[in-house]
Order: structure tokens, then C-alpha cells, then sequence
């Protein structure tokens, strides 16, 4: 269970790191959307190991859509979008798991499924499915562009080396940025730390930053489904992401009322804000502001560096050396995951209130 | 819509802040649970007005059974427990909202209704709705003790000042404190900002941490059922929460994997980690550790002093003075309503996996 | 579980038979309905007790709306509604249940909640809970309304005494019937069967047909929520109904294609059937023609007459002889509640196809 | 939207009958459960064409499993199985559809979709995606048979012709009779009904029975997700389905009281029925006796005979002669989809119940 996500625009994500592919159907997409592969594919690149201080695995991740295309639109019907795995190796994976790596689902993978599970390369739990978000982000990305919805996100801290402050027009230009980093001053610092952390067989986390841009007031539902709810359930889908703000975020328990609260401004039949603290949301519904939400991703789980940690059969101590091809910080490559997820949820409740029409002419 | 939350044990909030009660039904509790209204109104009273800083709105807050229970227990039926309003002063309203208030839902919600929604109090956005939340997470606690799982919560930060860290032991005292602090060495200094924002008609916000004991291994689903996403979302109800963070959240950024990873420790057929930065959740599930769970509260947006704000019907500048009764700070009240949403999560998943059993004798 | 039902228009059912009251909490009702109490109680009346071959169980039933109304308009949050219970007579019930009544849920109810359920009145699984259906199905008639849509039904079968077939004009005065029959020929053999078998302390049962008038093509997803599917899953929530059937039904079994097959006839921008065997459903989705369900009620299963039936303690043969107050035949009651459910299933689909728009203005 | 069905054991359906292949996702299904392809394929076989009646279209429908197994066991993730469609022709299908076929879903589609769905071959609403269901099916059943479940079907009544009553040792051996009847002497009747409509290019319905023996008491949920309403519901989703009835179903209207009420006779820890009018449910819930469930299978609405239509771009009449290649009655071919829906449901509510284990050891 728990494969499935969004309620109008529904994604189920299968397959796993090792198998035979990743895969999504995105369900509830409204027919008459023009689509085709490259839509996918130019989405899919982003996510591409490649950059620095990303796996040496490399997927060519050619992106295959198996249904729900009629004469290049979208039928209404499901869409099975796939990449196949290629280039997988399973050598330093044994046939069963016997000791858990630290920081990763391993152990509790482990307990939940009675051994069963696929672990080789993090099975299920491998950053790998991400590639099936970012299939279904870039269908939910083009629905949004149609009513002047806009997704954008940018790496603002990695390896503890932050990044200036970007405005919109900045943080677009980050996805040419190797690090998908907005700020090119912060980037050859950032370089230097992954270096570093790659010789130490270490590892590094960061923080991105996600503007959604053009959302109208009322998205989102009162009491439970809120709008954020929604977002940082959808953003801690994606392994790694360890918490998510919203606007002034942790910053707003520091505030006072006076200071934290965003006064209006008079607009043309739509109200403005002067600040932004609340990112866009009030009451869990968008009050027509940006969107800004902020994620942590922790450094990834698998170094090279000895652990401790136990044999599952023993429950004795054993060190644990992973082997195995890692990233030594996955915050460049999962931008796009962050904007993809942003996305889905976002195609969500737009198709919902129906800023999303029912058909696409 | 999106009043409903959960799965195997789902939550319907209804009522308005000042309409004629406030309630909800909780659907798929096991029968068999001793239940009755003591249960309930033991935790209601903890997020009663009357603590420092809070409004001076009084509400009994009686709880009431209307369905659910026969011979003082479960029957497996849904259980509806309400709270009747009963000291409402709708005065400081008007018959329709013409000026919405900053940093509140107002806005937000008079677009999505189309200004039919009850404004009077906050309506639905108000905190008064966490009354139901806490009725149904006082179930949630009872059904979690039968598998020794417990949920407590403490201030860790008010108004900037922050309390030190604290054991188990202490947080489950903090339920004593008139701030719900562990740290009674930082509660003057926490009374002192409220008495200071009070008086000059401002507000704060703060941060609360809650842990949840005895979580055993294997709750959660992955890809998108995650026990995090899920406690995310459901603390995110919370009016005024803007931030959720999982162990070493946010700091996790800044960690190298070598020191972010918590290493296993040998133990009696049971992993334990020497460390505890993943906040007891890998992978979407829980690793057998506590939850570590940290949430950021905004300073209530109600304050004395005048703001910017526009008119709805001319879409002019207008200055707003709030009136009617409000918390200075409603950190203390809202611990309770922190531990509720993390109690109603954890028993959906217990109930689930069956940690908590299908009838209970 | 299983207390609500509905993806856009929820409704969640609560309270028991000879508990304080039967309840529902309808939510994802536009803003801006105007709604009164009398929108209620009109419907209410149609399944009171007082017709013939009804219980002597006299019970007001008058409707109380607890949430969710603000200047008499709907606010778009949840509208509670209850009816309280107050002649109730539980003497004929035990403490706990030692007799399961056969035809009855009592034996599947005592195994499924281990004998913690209240099955005083039947609880949860009286007909009483369609007092709740009938609340919450007003509401969804007044929407449907919105839209030209109408959902009429009416006894076509009753004691095996069958009815002529209706056009719609006749159907709607069925609701002045004693018997909701539009064949007021029929009417006077369906009153003599249920005096025999009130006579013979033994029940009927009966056939119930409705019809959705104005239903626009296209409400209804493929492949699995399908409009007939979801219809006739709402439609077994009724007690006692054992079968649905739609358009020709059964009946098309034994057509050939070319008798079953429903012939386009030109229309106005618009396909109309030169027959209905369809019943307005083809594919899961309306396809334009008026919707045609019938089900089958089967006959109350409490009688007076002796029965065999075992001790729950002792497994052991006993023979049971129902007392307490029992409809004859509740064919006439349950039309209502048919309507009900339609009505319910129908605004759900026109809800999400925003056949009724987000706001009513 | 809507190609989703279950709760705990779900099943998304994707493909189209002319598109590239059709398929499943299963999700929910435990860990540990031994599952090859043959598992799938045996299921596969039996819906296969090549029977009387059935297409000349010749599908090999090889399954093919993509995801969710390792070391031939489920792992608990998404179980993805596919077929490739092969043998298409698309020919008598134009590029846009302009004539709906009558009692087919291409006008409601085409008013649902704007005509952007893939109506070739019936797309989406083609007899086709049952392999889907068959599919999952096979998983189901399989579970089923862990705890001593097993669904059986068989063609009871095929264009007009009945079959006799049949034991469950008789039903399963329909399995091997060309028309999945389990009454020798009816088959040839059955067989020449259909040869004549083949000639006079018409077609068949028929009605399929199915019983569910090992079913415990306690499965299913008032008041919503019955056991009953969930099962009609799944069986509707099977193209030209048109009626579902339970035990004495349709004929319980004309039955009284102390005719269809099943006495208990005294069992070992357990309540048996003397008579089985309630098909194993009541309230909603099992109760111990086998579950009866009868659906209505309508002719199939390709005929070769000419039929009034309408063009959809003048809406003027127009004359159908369909080509393409189509069954003479599905009766027999659905007989294994019957069992898999209910198989599918089952299952759902088996895992909620824990009658199937979390893990399978």
C-alpha cells in the first residue's frame, strides 16, 4: 500500500532500483493535453546522475509512455509512463539483506515486510523511484502552464554553503546551474565541499527552495487537506527530505504578530500582500501570494566511511563498509524531484476547483 | 471537502468557532475500548483558555458522547463527541466580512466561498476547532497505551526563548507547567515575553517538540503513505503551524552522512541506534526508535495594533483594529493539540498494522 | 469504518437505533445554498412510521442542523445534521445479545465486534439509520435541483402485488400514496397483503423503481468508478435491499443484441435513444437518457412468528420469538431513502464534473 | 480518474484495446506470497478467445510481471502485470469516431472525453481490460486460498437457455466446459442459440452465478463499504455487466418473512443457516455461509446487423453497419473475470480483517 497519491490527479509509482523498471500511471489527467515523450524526457535529463557529486551508475532513463495517448494528446484515460532499468549492479548486494546500512530504510524495511523485500540498490526505497515523479511532474508541470501555473526550485544551501537570496527570474536560470544553484558566487564553494566530501568518502545534505508561481487564491481545503498538508506530504515522499517549511517557516516562531502577519495591499479585484511570510498560504488555502516552501534533504545515507551496525540473523555487531555506487550529495539532482512533487499536488487541486478545465481544447 | 483524515481510524471535524458547537466523529475505533467522557475531558482541559497568554473567551468545554459507546465501552461504531459554544460574542463581526484580518484565513477563505463561509471568530479557521482534535486524539491515546506507544509533547521555544533539552521523564511533567515547558528555568523568561507582547497589544509564536514512545518497528507505508508525510499533513492542520521537522530536520542539511547516520547497536532481537537523527522514521517508516517531531508555531495573527488591510467590496486601503478576544501566544494551548494530531496518525497506522488489535478484550 | 461515503460530496453516518440520536456530516456541499431546516423535515416525513404496515414506534424525527449553515445559505463547510431519538423501548432487548434474530445482521455483527456492539433496536444496523440518508439526501436533491436533475421513485412491486409502469408525471404523485404506488389500482391489493401478513405476524417485501430525470451525458468514471457501481453500492447500504438492477436488467440476459441495443435518434447537439434498455448508463457513464434502477427489498426479517435460532453461549438450539415494534413491510418507508441514495451518488458525480458549480450564486 | 478500486488491496487498471498493451498495478498485496507467471497465465487462459461465441481477434495475452517480485516471492511493493497487445487491427475503426454504436460507451465517452479518447476497438470500455482484472485476480485468489477461500463461477443461463441448479463440486468443474457451464445437458442447447446468432449476425447475454465458499463471518463494513455494495460494485466495473443480485436477490420481494429468513442451526463455535436467502451476507457483513452473488451479462451491442445511429458532427441520422471482429455472447469469457472482481474484494477486506496475514510466512 501507500503507492499512490492525490486524489484528481492521482499518481501510482512501481517498480524498483534493481528490477526490471520505475514506472508511474497518472490517473485523473484531463483529455486533450497535447504529449508527447519529449515533454517527459526533458524532465527526466534533470534528474540524470551526471552532475557533480552524483552516482556513477548511469541511466540513459529514455522515457516510454506505454498508454493513455491518443494521436498525441491525452485521452482522459491513464497514463503508464516507464524507464526501463540498464545499468544495474547487484554484486555488492548479497541475496538477502543481513546488515541493515545506518541511516538507510534497510532495518525497517526489514521488520515491515519479513525479510521479503527487494533491497539491492534500496529496492523500493532507492532515490531511483523519483524518476517516476518526475515523469508525472512534468504531465502535472504542463497542465499547471496552461492556466499560468509555475513550478521552480533551487538549491540554497548545500554542504552548509548557502546561497544568496534569488527572485523568480534568477531561480529559473538555476536549472543550467550544475547544481541547480541560482546563486553562481555560492556555486564553486559548494564544488569545493562535495570534493572534499567524495575524497572523505563522505557525504552531504542541503536545503532547496521552491517558488510556485501564478497559483489563485482558494486552493486548498479546510480542515485537513490543506494545501500545505498536501505539499510536505507529497515532499516527504521523496527520500532524503527530512522537514518542510512553508514562508517564514521556523524563522515565524521568532516573530511577533506585528512582524510575522502580511498586511495588504489594495489590487485590481485581488488582494496583495506586502511580505510574503506566509509563503503563499493562509488557513491551509493559497491566498493568491507565491508559493514558498523549503525542504532539508540530509546527506546521503550510503559513505564509504566503516559503520556500525549489526547482522540480522545475529542481532551481533558487524562493521558495515558499503560498497556499491552513491551519491556523495543528492540535493542537485532532487531539485527536480521537489518541483515535480510540488507539481503533482498543486495539478491536484487545480484540477479539483476546476482552475484546470475538464477537457483541454 | 477535507474534513475527513485518515484511513483505517479517520477523523470528521465539523462545527465553528462561533456557530453552536464544535465536534467530530471518529470512525473505526475497535470495540471493546473502556471509553467514557473523563477520558475525554481530562485532555480537553489541557488546551483550555485560563494559561497565561491566552484569550479571555471561556469556554466549559464539556465534552459529550453522542454515538459510539454502550455499556461504557467501544462498540465499533462511530463515536461523536462534541463541545457546545457557549461563551460567544459575536459583537466585534459584522454580518459579512468587508475587511479581512492579516496573517489569517479571511482572505483566503472569502475567495474559495465566495463570502458565504461564517467569518464570525475565524469560523472554521479558528483554533477552537483543535477542541475536536483533541477529543478524538484523547481515543488516539487511550487505543495507543494498550500497545504501550505514548505521545508527549513540551514548549521547547516561546517568544525566542528556548528551554533546554529535556528526558522523557521531565517532558511528561511539563503537562504541569502553566506553559507547558519541562524547563521551568526558562518559564519565567517565556511568562515575561507574553506580559510584554500583551501589553503592547502584539503576539508570538514558538516551537513545540513532541515524542512518541514506544513505536515499534514497521509503521509507515512508502512510496507516499509515509509516517512522516502523514504527521506532517496532520500537524499541519493546526492553525498556525507553518513547519515540520523529523530528528535532526533542518540541521540534518548541514551534517555529513558519517555524522548524520545513526549506527546500529546490538540488542535482544531489535536494532537500536546509538543515535537518534532520524527522528525514529527511515524510509516513511518507523525504525523502532522514538519520533522526534518538532513544529514551528506562527505568533497568532490577532493583534491589537492597527494594520494595513483592504476593503473586499472597493478594494481600498483600510486600516483594521482588532477587536474581540484573543491568545497573546498560543504555544501552551497548542501542545495538546500537537500531541492529538500525532496520536490520530499513529493509530491509523497501528490499527492498520494491527499493533492495535481488531477487537479489544 | 465504512461510516462515509462519497468523493466530492461525503457523507458520514453515526448513531444507533435506541442510542440518543442518528446523525450525518455531509461535506463538500457548495457555499451558497440556501438551506433551511423545512428542506429537511419535508423529506424527513416521507419515511416516518404512521403508514400502513409500518412499526408502532412513533418517533418525531425532527431534523436539527448543528453545523455549517450561516445566514441560512451553506458555508461550504460541514453541514451536521441529526434527529434525536425519543421513543425508545428497550425492554424486549437484553443486556447483551444471546438470540441472533435470523435475516437479521445480529449474528454477523456479534462475530465481527465480538459481541461489544449495541444491538438494541438493531444499533447501528436498524433502518433507522436512513434517517441520516434522508437528511443528507435532501441536501443533494436541492443541488441536483441546481441543475434541472430529479430523482423520483415509487413501489412497483409489493407483497408480489406488481404495479403498471409509470411515465414520470404519474411518479411523482406516487409520494402522495399511503403506499408511495403510482398505481392507485394496484394500491388496494398491496394494503390487503400487508393486513394478511400482519395479520400472520409474517412481513413482505417488494420491488422499488426510480428514475433520474435531467442526468446530462458524461457523469460516471471508467473503469471503476463507474456510475452503476457506485449507484448500486449506496443503494445495498439500505437494509434489507438484496438486488439493483438497471435498464432492462435481468432481462437483458434473455435479449438479443438487436433488441437490447438502444438506437440513436438525431437530436439537438444532443443524442437522444429511440428505447432505454440501457437505463441512461452505458460504459459506467450517463449517456443522456434518464437513469431506470430498481432493487429489491426483501421482507423485514423481524416477525412474530417462532423461529429457530441458537444461544451465542451455548451453541445450542433455541427457538426465538421476537417481541419489540416491527414494520410489516418497509417498501413504502425505504422509497425515500432509494431516492435518497441516488440523489447522494448523483451530486457526488455532478459535484466533480461541476455539472453544480463551486459556488452557488 | 476512477481506475482505482480497493482500499487495503488495490488494483489500478491502465491500457486500451487498440493502445500498446493492457495492465494492472496491485498494490497491498503482503509479502511472501509465492508467485510466478503461471500463476497468472492459468487465470489468463480461461478468458482467452477461442471458445463458441467468442472473437475472431486472437490474442496470445502472454502475462508478463514488471515489477514487484524478487526471488519469486511479493515483496509488498506494487506488483505490476501486463499483456501486449498483438493482434490489432484497426481498420474499421476511422481516426475520430463519428458514429457511436448503439448500447456501446462511444457516445458517452465522447461527450465525457471531448472526444480525445482512443475509441478504437472500444479503447478504454473494451471487454479487453478485464485481462486486467483477471490479472489481479490470479494474486487474489491466490491469497484467498492461504485462509481456505475460493470463488467459483459458471454460466447459469445463457440466451434464454437455463442451466440446473449446481452443486460447488459441480461448479468447479465448469471450468473445463466450453461455455463454463456446469450442466452438461444444457451446453448444447447453449451452443446452438449462439450458432444461430452468429449466423444472423445478433448476439447474446446470459446470466453468470458465482459462489464464494470459505468466506469467515465478520467481513465487510456497515454502513457504507458493505460487503455487498463493495462486491456490486466491482462486478459492474466488468463491461456489460447490467444487475447484480445476493442469495434470494430479485425473488426475495416476492418472499415473505418466514420464508426468506435463514434459521441458525446449531454449529461447533459457529452459526450455520438452515437456508441461505441472505447469499452468505446480512447488514452488510458475511456471516459465515457461502456468499451467492448473480450478475446479469447483457448481449454484446456489436452486431453486424445495421442499426440507427447518429454522426456526431451533424447529429443526423446515420446508418451503423459495424465491422471489426466481435464475440457472439461473452457470456462464457466473463465467467473469470466474475470471479476475479469478487476475488479482488474479498481479498480487500480479508487483509483489512488480518483472515490474510501481513506477512506470509
Amino acid at each position: 500500500m501507500g503507492n499512490t497519491i492525490g486524489k484528481y490527479f492521482t499518481v501510482t509509482s512501481f517498480g524498483e532500483s534493481h528490477g526490471r523498471l520505475i514506472g508511474v500511471v497518472v490517473d485523473g489527467c484531463p483529455p486533450g493535453l497535447a504529449l508527447d515523450k519529449s515533454d517527459i524526457q526533458i524532465e527526466l535529463d534533470r534528474r540524470k546522475s551526471g552532475s557533480p557529486g552524483s552516482t556513477d551508475r548511469r541511466e540513459q532513463d529514455c522515457a516510454e509512455i506505454l498508454s493513455g495517448i491518443y494521436e498525441r494528446h491525452t485521452t482522459g484515460s491513464p497514463i503508464t509512463m516507464v524507464v526501463w532499468n540498464q545499468d544495474i549492479d547487484s554484486n555488492s548486494y548479497g541475496e538477502k539483506l543481513t546488515t541493515p546500512r545506518p541511516g538507510h530504510a534497510d532495518f525497517a524495511a526489514y521488520v515491515k515486510y519479513g525479510g521479503f523485500s527487494d533491497h539491492r540498490g534500496g529496492g523500493r526505497f532507492s532515490g531511483r523511484i523519483t524518476a517516476g515523479f518526475v515523469m508525472a511532474g512534468a504531465v502535472a508541470k504542463k497542465l499547471l502552464a496552461l492556466s499560468g501555473m509555475e513550478v521552480i526550485a533551487h538549491t540554497i544551501e548545500l554542504g552548509g554553503i548557502k546561497a544568496k537570496p534569488a527572485s523568480p527570474e534568477t531561480i529559473r536560470l538555476a536549472r543550467e546551474n550544475e547544481l541547480q544553484c541560482a546563486d553562481t558566487d555560492a556555486t564553486p564553494g559548494m564544488l569545493e565541499v562535495i570534493r572534499q566530501a567524495r575524497e572523505a568518502n563522505d557525504s552531504l545534505g542541503g536545503i532547496i527552495e521552491a517558488i510556485a508561481l501564478g497559483v489563485p487564491a482558494g486552493l486548498g481545503e479546510p480542515v485537513f487537506d490543506n494545501l500545505d498538508g498536501d505539499l510536505a506530504r507529497a515532499l516527504l515522499a521523496i527520500p532524503a527530505v527530512k522537514a518542510v517549511e512553508f514562508g517564514s517557516g521556523f524563522e515565524a516562531a521568532r516573530l511577533k504578530g506585528s512582524q510575522n502577519n502580511d498586511p495588504f495591499l489594495p489590487g485590481n479585484e485581488d488582494a496583495v500582500c506586502a511580505s510574503n511570510n506566509a509563503g503563499g498560504i493562509t488557513g491551509g488555502i493559497s491566498n493568491g501570494m507565491p508559493l514558498v516552501i523549503r525542504v532539508a534533504v540530509k546527506p546521503t545515507p550510503s559513505i564509504g566511511i566503516a559503520q556500525n551496525s549489526i547482522n540480522l540473523d545475529t542481532f551481533r555487531p558487524e562493521i558495515l563498509k558499503i560498497r556499491g555506487r552513491h551519491d556523495t550529495c543528492i540535493v542537485p539532482r532532487a531539485v527536480v524531484a521537489v518541483e515535480s512533487m510540488i507539481a503533482i499536488t498543486l495539478a491536484d487541486f487545480a484540477i479539483q476547483a476546476r482552475i484546470i478545465p475538464g477537457v483541454i481544447r
